[in-house]
């Protein structure tokens, strides 16, 4: 692991790491903020998993967590949204595809499977590394994100029983297998087998039985994705009947921006504090 | 003015607007943050001043500011920290000159005066913009900044006695006269006349017999600028025997960077708004 940089914020540290990834078959970097508690004692991880066309430098920089984490003893881990690098493939016609637009998926087709294997990066590799470099509770880990990070927050909830205590989104891409902003890349992913691509969506892994206890999700009325690729109504009406809990607040003028994120931070930083 | 862009925040509205600027001769450009509390009611207006090589973006991303001033009921405006364009003249060789680093003077040398008459632009031309532009109370309005911009803070503050009811920084420059971080730029726009740049300068001011009531100044220990170009006992040295009081806190372990800005932008915020 290599330090990139480390800055000193509300007590605590938030850090960048690069490392070389197995799983990615490429150098990938991450931020994590260390709380002041991690000097006392093991902390509960959260993950925030970012949107398209976003590094793990976007949400550090302007998700405006710190503070809230700080006081909550929180480690929050931002992950990169894809592999990167001049030998991983890339779209540069298509931003929904390629390098920042990983969708939180192992990859089986060609020329992608080499690195884009971020589901196995995300629950597997990081965690690992994660437990080896800071006092990290992993026993109490959440999970959130935005976009097509909350479609990756949401997913692994539901795929991987518990693995995490808590899971919140906002505006998340609900239902990729049905989403034109998505069915591009998971073609190019998953190949062409729609069936293969509702193992990648919370809307049809609900409907085919995964479980997870509650989501919080967060949508603004002013995002301009809403109607295109996000639909939260989509899980809405896939938990009703279910044991599944949902809060979905929907949010007068907030759009899609780091300024709708930052607005609700930290309402999701204690929704996961009470749970994880 | 042109709006380029709005976005609600935290119950109010974060706008970045342009506008052709009579002082610099140039279109410029600001943001401003409007607190919820304006649709009913005048709010104060808090001047944050950025530093080298920032724009109106940087704080406006980073700093961390909207949640505590919705709380507040705080404008806060944030300008550019010098003219722009392809005919303003430049230095591609030093940062500390040139766009970017506008010094809040105005320059009286060439080729600088034509554009860069920041002072004139942020204590007259943009307050009666925003004045004439938003529910804004005039009568309240405070100023801080960082490094560069907290030197433009105080110089302000002391050089408009009235003016301001307020006025704190993050690692400032309080003595540019004598700093040969700010030396270089200072030749160039105001010529080679020590006794001129020391009307531009905290510690010469108030040697000279400027006051203003009470500063606030928040330094971190690790800032790798602290030694070269900030020294904040300098200010400490000049304000002693005099009424001017001085809060100066020192941070151990924090550097120059948004990262601790953001952590101490909830305390300057609340030193504000007690006291315009």
């Amino acid at each position: 692991m290599n330090i990139l940089s480390e800055n000193t914020a509300f007590g605590g540290m938030q850090a960048v790491f690069s490392h070389d990834s197995e799983a990615c078959n490429c150098e990938m970097t991450f931020a994590v903020f260390v709380p002041p508690q991690a000097t006392e004692r093991p902390c509960p991880v959260l993950w925030y998993l970012s949107g398209l066309t976003c590094t793990h430098a976007n949400v550090m920089e302007k998700g405006e967590y710190r503070r809230m984490a700080a006081e909550l003893g929180l480690i929050i881990v931002c992950p990169d949204t894809s592999p990167r690098g001049k030998d991983v493939p890339d779209s540069l016609t298509n931003w929904q595809l390629g390098q920042g637009a990983g969708f939180y998926v192992d990859a089986t087709e060609s020329p992608y499977a080499l690195n884009y294997q971020m589901e196995t990066y995300i629950t597997k590799e990081l965690p690992a590394l994660i437990a080896g470099s800071f006092r990290a509770d992993m026993d109490r880990q959440g999970i959130f994100g935005h976009s097509m990070g909350g479609h990756g927050a949401m997913t692994f909830a539901l795929k991987y029983p518990g693995r995490y205590k808590s899971c919140s989104a906002f505006a998340p891409i609900v239902s990729p297998s049905t989403s034109p902003w998505a069915q591009g890349a998971f073609e190019k992913y998953l190949g062409t087998d729609p069936d293969v691509w509702r193992k990648h969506d919370a809307c049809a892994l609900v409907a085919a039985g995964a479980r997870f206890p509650e989501f919080l999700i967060d949508q603004g009325t002013a995002d301009g994705f809403l109607e295109e690729g996000l639909k939260p109504w989509l899980f809405e009406a896939a938990v009703k009947d279910t044991d599944i809990a949902l809060t979905l607040r929907m949010h007068e003028r907030y759009d899609h921006s780091y300024y709708f994120i930052s607005t609700f931070m930290d309402d999701h930083l204690r929704w996961h504090a009470e749970r994880v």
